[in-house]
């Protein structure tokens, strides 16, 4: 039995700089599959490339159009690569049209002089706090979710005045958090418009953005410990909003800040 | 007499999807050209292909290697169009190598709710703050620079707890703001380590995106106003800080959000 991520995210070389992969009906989102779940094969696409140098420092996923469910395409090219670290081009495509494209950076880490200068949000632990039933899509099922601030508005929610949301959240198998894992956590948010209106609408991410904090020995360390995230927009004009968000371990490690521009209607 | 930024963004195709452009002394960084007028250029590229849809609305911006001085080209593509949106992917190269990668994604704005849920900080007008000497380099000549809070260290620097840095900055020759003036802005910053650590150290930017906001309005009531911008730093970690920014017209309009990570070596 592998785990549903693991399945996500296996590819096979069907050449040198194309991996084949395909959607998985747990992944489900509205539309297509969760934003996550592709930022994270995109990422294990090319961390699996046999000349990659270093580790993901920053990645860039644009949601051009829905992924159907079947089968896909990601191509991939090392546009540049020096000594320390490397630029990558991703695509990835279904019946020859481009569905997502990404850019990635993967650089070598090294000691040096550090800070984490933002401090995560003053919670309760996880454990007091109760799990989330799972929400209206499917893909919500495989994590725990244990909401601080901000859930989902239900039935007859009202609009916020705060777009912020504040989850502890884990696998629910409780497979070890890795850089695509990281990635998918990433995008675990639900839109910041619904909060703000107090009820579900139309709304899709279409680019997202994530740098990677955590070195593989940090990450080693989470294990398979939930995670704090949170999430707040800054403006919501013209049919988009913006969102930046952290994630966090449980000892105050920043792990990743991500930020998304996500269109919304109504 | 034409001002230097439409110098360094002027552009001649060289076949359809290919553009031609140079660089200018006035805009020279440390290494290479600012990365403001490199993002500029890029979006500048892609905002005046014929086949076009909407406005910027994000823009991710890898500065891969340094541009050396002289040309370079552009070579782009829309890897999407959608009825609403599109998305480009670009690369600059020198001499067959690539030097920057892009993706940008333009897209229509709509009518529709808007909040700005950030605040601009409280600030004194640009007009009660004494313009910064021109800086170690170049390009900052070209701008009328007004430091609020968290001005570039001096000779005898101390280390600052706080990265956070806020200035008033307009176009030294009062050129009006337009996207690749606004792409250009987003990357205003000397890099945050430089405060944290009381003085210059090597470090660069190796990834950039910025989020759009305003509309061609809102732009076109700039004119050639002074606006506010402001950033700090999340964490340095393993030769690596992340940068998150923004830019506000001073009438309260957030004109765009916009993040980076940096390498510094020290």
């Amino acid at each position: 039995m592998t785990h549903p991520f693991d399945d996500a995210i296996r590819l096979e070389a069907t050449s040198t700089h194309v991996r084949r992969g395909r959607t998985h009906p747990e992944w489900a989102n509205m539309v297509g599959p969760f934003g996550g779940i592709t930022a994270a094969v995109m990422l294990r696409a090319i961390e699996s490339q046999p000349e990659r140098v270093g580790e993901p420092l920053a990645l860039t996923v644009n949601y051009a159009a829905p992924i159907a469910d079947g089968d896909f395409d990601l191509s991939l090219r090392a546009a540049r690569t020096n000594r320390t670290n490397q630029h990558w081009i991703a695509e990835l495509s279904q019946d020859g049209g481009v569905k997502t494209t990404a850019t990635a950076l993967f650089a070598v880490r090294r000691d040096g002089w550090a800070d984490t200068e933002s401090a995560p949000p003053s919670v309760p632990d996880p454990e007091q706090l109760p799990a989330t039933d799972p929400g209206l899509v499917q893909w919500t099922s495989l994590y725990d979710m244990r909401y601080v601030e901000g859930p989902m508005p239900g039935k007859n929610g009202q609009p916020s005045a705060s777009s912020t949301t504040t989850l502890w959240v884990r696998d629910r198998a409780q497979r070890p958090v890795d850089y695509p894992a990281l990635a998918a956590l990433c995008d675990i948010f639900y839109p910041r418009i619904f909060l703000r209106r107090g009820r579900v609408i139309p709304a899709g991410t279409i680019s997202l953005t994530t740098y990677f904090h955590a070195d593989q020995q940090q990450l080693d360390g989470l294990g398979n410990d939930f995670v704090l995230c949170t999430a707040h927009a800054n403006t919501f004009s013209g049919g988009y909003f913006d969102q930046s968000a952290e994630v966090w371990a449980r000892d105050g490690v920043l792990l990743a800040t991500t930020h998304q521009v996500v269109y919304f209607k109504g």
